[in-house]
């Protein structure tokens, strides 16, 4: 069915009111989920919702919450997402960190009793429109091995990326550190197809093609053992400085069951005229010598103007997304 | 030949002054190629003299530049390297920013004018020796192309990090953003062998085996497209944050030709205490997880133990490096 962006975010927040979730919870969750379906990123879009809302149910999630931030150190923002949903949290970052980076050149953010980051592209692209240069890591249940391990060690614990470029959109970075996203191998799972190698291991951390033996057993890391040890860096950025539970400790973003995953994510937000003049303008050169090849994609460009066709047209969504999501409310 | 590793950096020293090099400058450098030799990085080792002193006689480094140090912001520091070799201006960083760090729980380092960053892991290990988490990102003359394009646009662009672990080493990763080094397809020339598949591409951009192809063509990424965008995201932190060259507009670290490479590196350094407590221990326990498992090697211990052993009992060099070295007293 058709639907407008408004119209999905009403019905959205309206399911997690009538969940019990605060207010201004439910519609910060409702406009990430409703935009990260706008973007393209269906698996952290409206697909979401009967999660978030079992989890809520059960008490997995806090949908009381109040995210509190403090600042124990001038250029630190610590907060506080209380096992609520992570969103608030992140609008708690937005507010703050900008005027912290702006004073201080540099602002860390730290956010602890968290949840699933969404699409972090869109966190991290709000910084950028501020003309602030924003990284941003979290960990996540894990599905990874440590390199040549084949216990769960890491989650596929992404990093985001964004700048802001003179004249243009941000330039937007944001991947997981495993080859492919876990939902391609489940959508082979459901399709009764083999994946290519390279994908995942089997639960022995042998390569594997059988979709079902790789949901068993591990994501393969992105180049091998470069992915496996940037995860681990991305684990103590996010969960090490945070003090949250490492993802071999988290419970499943997907499910009821268990505590909290109680998982974090760091933001670094940078001034860059701080150090330098005109960082915008030179880094629109190089978006220009990039985007003046032929077959040459600016990253987050695809997701940009899908949003922005969304907004203009609406999103087509499958019946069944949306009749799950109104049997909730 | 057999060298202690104070035989080598005063020899090394010698070489350096003997070319017009600055007394400090010519102990950092010595020092600097020297442990990454004794870690076991060759290729940034003592290999590396002929070509720094070469271009200390041509003017492309400036032996007798002072790099300085402004702090704009409380939170950053902006380290000149003046044209000179990029390690006094590590050394300033290394002096200034632990203070900053701690007073503001975050500090950026922002290095512009400078040269081969050398091994990184080296420079990042000594904050977490401090107690602190180090980021570090550097460009290099471009060897790779943007994701979809032939024309060599961004550095091998490395990515260092390292953290404290209460009770042991640091945890220390530094991983070029290429899926192996340039030393490799050197080699592999040198032999007349063939490289495998997904090293490299030819100067059209289709993979190669060929190793002379590989060398008038390009590096692969780490991870595809994902090392690709890295390389990106590195290339903006490295050289959009301080003002330098990037990747291709900057000359080569190896020849004599032309004017200073001009390339910049990035410094994060977080004090873990500001956003958390007992991060070191929880680190460790991280640390313990991973190493408990037969076949996983803690990322940066194949280094520290080559450098503990070359500190005990020297260095073996082979006679026409070190030849080579004293040739340009």
């Amino acid at each position: 069915m058709h639907i407008t962006l408004n119209e999905a975010e009403t019905l959205v927040q309206s399911v997690f009111e009538a969940n019990g979730v605060l207010a201004d919870t439910a519609r910060s969750v409702a406009h990430a989920l409703v935009h990260a379906e706008a973007a393209g990123q269906y698996g952290h879009g409206l697909r979401r919702v009967p999660a978030y809302i079992g989890q809520a149910r059960s008490g997995k999630v806090d949908g009381k919450a109040r995210a509190i931030a403090t600042r124990p150190r001038p250029a630190v923002l610590v907060v506080d997402a209380a096992f609520g949903y992570a969103y608030p949290a992140f609008d708690i970052a937005l507010a703050e960190l900008p005027t912290i980076a702006r004073e201080q050149g540099i602002a860390l953010g730290a956010i602890h009793r968290s949840h699933h980051a969404g699409v972090m592209a869109l966190t991290v692209e709000r910084f950028a429109e501020l003309g602030l240069v924003a990284l941003m890591f979290a960990n996540a249940p894990a599905s990874m091995a440590a390199w040549g391990g084949r216990k769960r060690l890491f989650g596929t614990n992404p990093i985001a990326f964004a700048t802001p470029v003179a004249g243009e959109d941000p330039l937007v970075i944001d991947l997981a550190l495993s080859t492919v996203a876990a939902g391609k191998i489940m959508a082979a799972r459901q399709k009764g197809e083999s994946i290519p190698e390279g994908w995942a291991f089997d639960a022995d951390g042998k390569p594997t093609t059988d979709p079902h033996a790789a949901h068993k057993g591990l994501m393969a890391p992105s180049g091998g053992a470069k992915g496996a040890a940037l995860a681990l860096m991305v684990e103590v950025l996010s969960a090490g400085l945070t003090g949250s539970n490492f993802s071999y400790q988290a419970s499943s973003f997907m499910d009821e069951k268990g505590s909290p995953p109680s998982v974090g994510q760091t933001l670094i937000v940078i001034d860059p005229s701080a150090s330098t003049a005109s960082a915008a303008e030179r880094i629109a050169e190089l978006a220009h010598e990039m985007a003046s090849e032929e077959g040459v994609r600016l990253p987050g460009r695809r997701g940009q103007n899908a949003r922005r066709t969304a907004i203009e047209q609406g999103l087509d969504v499958e019946d069944e997304v949306i009749s799950a999501i109104r049997a909730l409310a």
